[in-house]
Order: C-alpha cells, then sequence, then structure tokens
C-alpha cells in the first residue's frame, strides 16, 4: 500500500452539514523520520462535537481549518517506527483525524491493552465518551441511592454509560431516546428503569409518569423541548450536567423555556468539557475499563465500513440514525 | 392606640398586580399572653420575592393564603412584653408581615443592636439582602481580583451589595441599572467601575464596551434581554449566581435564548434562596454589619410612608420606580 486517504473539511456548513463539506483525498504514504512513528488506523470515532469546530465560531476550540484533516480520535497500530518506544504492531489510540495513516512523534500516543478490552471500546466507554459521562455523573450530578436521575440521547455512546453507573449508585434512572426500538435496547440490554421515545406523540405525559418523585439530576445531551420538559420536573437542588445542545448543533436556536424553574427549584448547571479534566481520567478510565472488561458496563457500536462513509455517517449521528457509538472502520 | 392596621393578599393577581389584589384592615390591638410579647413595627421591607408568593404555583416556598397578613420582614420595637427574654424598648426583627403590630412567642425574633447600624439597615445590607449578595458573591461567583463582574438591578438593595463587595476583592465591576441616576449613583457612590443604562438605546453596545475582558462571574437579578446580552459576553468557566427574574414576575415567559453558551463556554448558574443557607447567615452578618457600622458599605433607601402605601411601593419596586432598598415606614 503505497498510498492512503484521509477527509478534509472543504468548506463550511450553512445550516445542516452536506457531504459537500468534505473531501476525500488520497495521499502518498509518508516516510517516517527518527523518533517518528507510522500508524495505520483501524477505527475513527465520530462524535457531536465534530459539528461545533466545521462552524468558525467563538466555543471553547478552535474552529476545523479548512483543507486540513477532520478533527477526530482514532484507534490503530504502529506500522512502522523509527521511536524506541514504540514497537510494530503495538495498538494505540490517537487524535489522527479522518484519516487511515497518520505519522506521530509518539508524544500524544497511548498505548492500548486489548486482552480484556476491545480496541474499539477505547473509543466509547473506555474513551472520551465513557469519561465525559463519568465525569458529568460523579462531579456534577453526585447522585444519591434512590434519587431519580434522566439522561437524555440514553442509547447513545455517552448516555448509555451515565445510565449505567448511576443505577450501580443506586438511582432510578429514566432514559430519552428516539424511537422504540432504542428505548426497548436502553431498558431492556441497558437496565434503565424507563425510557421516554421522544418521537412518540404523548411523550410529555410518559416522561412525567416515569419521574413520579420529580428528577435529581439531569444529563443532557441535546436541548430544546425535551430539556424544557424535563427542567418541569427537577426538584429542588437538582443538578444539571450540561453535556450537549445536539437540537441546536445547525445553528438552530435552542432556548430554555423554563428558565425560572433554576430559580425556583435552586437548580445547579455546568457545561464541561471532559478533556479540561485530565487529572481525573485515570480514576475514570480504570474505572470504565474494569467494568467493560468483566461485561458490567455494556456498550453497543453503529459501525460504518470504510473511510467514504464518514461523512453520511456523521449526518445520520446529528440526527440520531446511530445506534450505540458511531465507529468508522478503516481496515 | 387600641388598634391597628394591617394588609392582607384579597385576590391573587392575573398578569400585573394591583392594588385591588390588597385589602387593608384595621382590628383591636391583641392582648398578650404568658411568654408573649407585643411587637409595633417601625419598618417593613418589600422585597421582589413577595410578588411569587402571591401566585398560586410551584415554587420555593408555599403561596401567599389569601386572606392572611402578606408575608414580609419588619424591624420595630418590644411594645409590651410577658417573656422574660425580651423587655419593653428592645429592638427586633421579625416575619411580622404587612402589619404595623404583631404578638410573637420569641421564638423567630432577634434583638437588634443599633448603637452603629441604622434600624432599618437591618432589612437591608445587614439583613436579608445583603445576605443574599453575600452568599451570592461569596459561595457561587467566587471572583478573583481581576476578574470581571456583572450585577443586574446594580442599584438595588441586593445588586448594590454585591458590587461593593467584589470591588473590595478587586474585581472590574460593571452593573446594570434603569437609568441615567441610577447609572451615575452605581458608579459615582457605590464606587463600581462602569453602569449600563438598560433603558438607553445603546445598551449592548456600552455592555460591550465596558466589559472588554469579557464577564467571569454574573449576579442575575432581572433575566431577559439582557441577562442573554451578559451570557454573550461569559468567559470559559464564568459562574452566574441567580438570585432572581424579575422580568418575569408578571408570568411572563423569559426564555434563555443563549442557551448555547453554558456549554460553549463551561458555564456554572445556580438558583439559590438564601433563607437555605442559615449555617452561613452569622459570618456574612458580622462581615456586613462591620461594614455598614463602619461606613465602608454603602447603602439606599426608598421608604413609603404609612402601611397603606405597601400595595403602590411594591408595583413601583418590580417596576424598578424603587432607588435602593423598598421600605415602608409604619410609624
Amino acid at each position: 500500500m503505497n498510498t492512503y486517504q484521509r477527509i478534509v473539511l472543504a468548506s463550511r456548513p450553512q445550516g445542516e452539514i452536506s457531504p459537500d463539506n468534505f473531501r476525500l483525498e488520497t495521499l502518498p504514504v509518508p516516510e517516517i523520520q527518527d523518533g517518528e512513528v507510522l500508524i495505520r488506523n483501524h477505527y475513527l470515532s465520530l462524535d457531536p462535537y465534530m459539528r461545533g469546530r466545521m462552524q468558525d465560531s467563538k466555543s471553547y476550540a478552535e474552529p476545523q481549518p479548512l483543507n486540513a484533516t477532520m478533527i477526530g480520535g482514532t484507534v490503530g497500530e504502529i506500522v512502522a517506527t523509527k521511536n524506541p518506544r514504540f514497537a510494530v504492531g503495538d495498538q494505540v489510540i490517537s487524535m489522527s483525524g479522518w484519516t487511515e495513516m497518520a505519522v506521530s512523534d509518539g508524544s500524544l500516543l497511548r498505548k492500548l491493552d486489548t486482552t480484556h478490552i476491545p480496541l474499539s471500546a477505547y473509543l466509547g466507554a473506555v474513551g472520551m465518551p465513557g469519561l465525559t459521562a463519568w465525569y458529568g455523573l460523579s462531579q456534577i450530578m453526585q447522585p444519591k441511592a434512590g434519587e431519580t436521575v434522566v439522561v437524555s440521547a440514553a442509547s447513545g455512546a455517552v448516555g448509555s454509560v451515565v445510565g449505567q453507573l448511576a443505577r450501580q449508585r443506586g438511582c432510578r434512572v429514566v432514559g430519552i431516546a428516539g424511537g422504540q426500538e432504542k428505548c426497548a435496547y436502553v431498558v431492556n440490554e441497558l437496565g434503565f428503569d424507563a425510557c421516554i421515545d421522544y418521537k412518540a406523540d404523548d411523550w410529555q405525559a410518559a416522561l412525567t409518569a416515569a419521574t413520579p418523585d420529580g428528577v435529581d439530576a439531569l444529563f443532557e445531551n441535546v436541548g430544546g423541548a425535551v430539556f424544557d420538559a424535563t427542567l418541569t420536573r427537577m426538584n429542588p437542588f437538582g443538578r444539571i450536567a450540561l453535556c450537549g445542545m445536539i437540537a441546536g448543533y445547525n445553528g438552530e436556536a435552542v432556548p430554555i423555556q423554563n428558565s425560572r424553574v433554576f430559580l425556583t427549584m435552586r437548580l445547579t448547571m455546568r457545561g464541561f468539557i471532559v478533556s479540561e479534566h485530565m487529572d481525573l481520567w485515570p480514576q475514570g478510565l480504570q474505572e470504565l475499563g474494569a467494568q467493560v472488561a468483566s461485561g458490567q458496563l455494556k456498550f453497543r457500536e453503529s459501525v460504518a465500513q470504510g473511510l467514504a462513509q464518514a461523512p453520511e455517517a456523521l449526518i445520520g449521528l446529528l440526527k440520531g440514525r446511530n445506534f450505540g457509538k458511531q465507529l468508522v472502520r478503516l481496515i
């Protein structure tokens, strides 16, 4: 193989993203220099934050540059090395981006042990999404046994972990997901106490019925009408971990209508980005890794085959078409 | 004096409150029993929270009952006593409500020392409003020297204290108030660095100009458009103490339009009610009392004369017609 493929951002989206915003390129495999390694990526992670980076607007991170490799987390293996820390065959996680191959000086690579944990899980339950869930739950929501926890995007890479961890803490856990199939999975496979299908006509009544004692802590991934409805269920001193507002990722306004609830119920809401709390990653990764290795923490993946499918897969993710962690298989 | 006056809630408001929602009653002065005292109130405190209590809706407190004395904090003196803990002439603070006189068993009375602190200040800077400011600033906003703090309703009983305490901590302090006169007072008398007149046409540009380094902490009393504009100025990890949403006290929707900022700037917002944190009152009252006694902490009062003026004074307070702490003088 003398060439590899990558995808760059070709243009910034106006409203919804389209495949035209991306460009697939074929490049010659580079020669590595002393100290460098060549990585062959096996999986690319697709995540909602990528939508924000495509925009040229003020946010927590710099925008994705045009005509550069799209940002993204990857897992793969070392296929050539001139760095004594890495051997051919080592499995590594990196932020290579949307690319089959990448050169690294090793400084931002982390070796992975796939003896008990599948390689792809390091992009999901034992990776950034899992840590996001763990951080929001343990550091912001801090639910006690017997409290009611609500999780939006409950079948997704983050929400599924939030709910399972909350169940382990003895909470009543109510998920919110799109469609009966996802809700059935959330309850039957992940063990949530209930799941609200926000596409059903009676979702508001169902949310009320599923939270008879109100809501003490909320993990919010979506924003919009369902968030507002959940706010009306909050108990005094409720905590909200604000992780995402996928409902507004195309620039739609997602006003919080029920703002008075923050006052009347003395709520605390905190937006967070897990990459800013790397001091806690070892603790979180150890806990998540042990649970995935033992089978206690379950996860599900949607896998698109081949880098060329990545744009459509990201579009689908933003529309909720994925079912579990969205990956692109690159080999 | 064989009779006294009180005001009861006669009906619940639909939208804006009107004088018709209240009823002034004249009652015979009661005989006190063993263990009781009779209080002659000198000042009644009017506060925005009263508007919420007039509504029969889910909030942090039970609604004000119809045909009962309107809730309210008062300061006055003991005029008769059959309780060994209190002597005639003792000055006390209580939640007597909108009434000239009240009977108490003494359990919820606190004696006041007016040697260095004016009696009325115990309803303002050295009372619940001052404590509200102190709590929000010291426990939620926690600003560091050099940070920028924004305070809405800056000339009011709460906002004026927030800003002065923040200045003492070495912060840049920007107030928001209605009208040039209030803004001049906030800057020239209270020592804020700047004050934005939200009634001026160019208030948004003025807010931007007054916060060249963004906003690190916000004390929010009002909600609505000015709150939304301030959100766009927030810096990463900004803290918002949500104390009131006076813009919505008549039932108007006060949506938070810029909800994405909570995520992109990783903001923390907390609604709070100072009466739920009484463990911290001694610490706060000591600090505030010392500052008022020394003249370091300044305050201003709007005083309506006579209980019959209380309804109009409350209506004015909710419209921002007061200038400083709104009181009703009852003697």
